[in-house]
């Protein structure tokens, strides 16, 4: 075998390292939280299935499924940081560089550039694709963590209006689904998963 | 929102089990079994890594990554069927076929043929894109089994040529990795990891 495709097998045998990476969500049942890896599997397959309903032109959803599967790679190194944990948020940016160095180098260069390109995209939130896949990326939690207790909107007290400010993306990439997010933040609302803003 | 929209959040939310459906093969960290959502994730991340070395000509990548996401989906129902485990393989088909049956319909109608077709194409093995999406779905369980203590070799005292038999597909569709299998079989024999034929 070459020292690059031996590489290639150092990254994905790296790559294994998401599944221990747990996120703030529970999954359904609520027996554990969710792992970054089943996060992107879902998110990914929630693109693909809700796609019909993008709002923004010119979007191409293979490279957003590419976008999925590495979005939240620099979390092997730099850990999960829950969209709500303010202090956690203060060094995100600088900490996933780090680790976006770290990991990408394990790939020959030209698809460590593929890969990081990909996630640095995603992270600005500006082209077409990356529009459509923060606002995929942030319903899939919703929708997760409404049906699983909503652990995390308990945690850190989340309130209606913290809740509507993220979902924002949605609103223009997925005008349909707008309206379920407020369904979920009213029920959520009455339930007592989330708080009143005051 | 319509019908048409709820009954793919519904589906969506279905999903979700695909975290609760443990696979025989280990996370590396062997803290825990890994879920079928993960291995997708993972299967998905491999076949975009590694598809410059595909044998087979006309494959193409944003097919068998949408394959990979729906490859396994019917475990819903089915639950997951060890490689190994010959007397779950006995009525596999048939039990696939019933849960896909019920898995499928939760979606509207072209969504619903869409993601089928694609499961029954990889299941048949025969179209380029199955043929290659079934030798990273194998060569990721390989890479896995191995890098996390061999559980189901072990379990289910498995030999070389069961081994190389079932990794055949590497063979055509990712001739330079079968290097890498032949090491895998070589080393994994001698750590007592997979029996020695007689």
């Amino acid at each position: 075998m070459t020292d690059k495709l031996k590489s290639q097998l150092q990254f994905l045998a790296e790559a294994d390292k998401m599944k221990t990476i747990l996120r703030q969500t529970y999954i359904t049942d609520q027996s554990r939280q969710e792992s970054s890896a089943e996060h992107s599997w879902h998110f990914a397959l929630m693109a693909l299935t809700l796609f019909e309903y993008c709002g923004i032109k010119g979007v191409d959803i293979d490279r957003v499924i590419k976008m999925a599967l590495v979005h939240d790679m620099v979390e092997i190194y730099a850990g999960d940081t829950p969209a709500y944990d303010t202090k956690g948020n203060e060094d995100k940016v600088e900490r996933e560089k780090e680790a976006a160095d770290k990991l990408f180098a394990l790939l020959p260069d030209k698809q460590a550039e593929e890969y990081r390109l990909l996630w640095e995209e995603f992270e600005r939130m500006e082209t077409p694709d990356a529009l459509f896949a923060s606002a995929v990326d942030r319903l899939q939690s919703l929708h997760n963590i409404y049906l699983s207790g909503a652990h995390p909107w308990k945690k850190y007290e989340v309130t209606a209006n913290k809740i509507f400010m993220r979902m924002k993306p949605v609103k223009t990439a997925l005008p349909e689904l707008w309206e379920y997010v407020e369904f979920v933040v009213s029920d959520g609302t009455e339930k007592g998963y989330i708080r009143i803003d005051e």
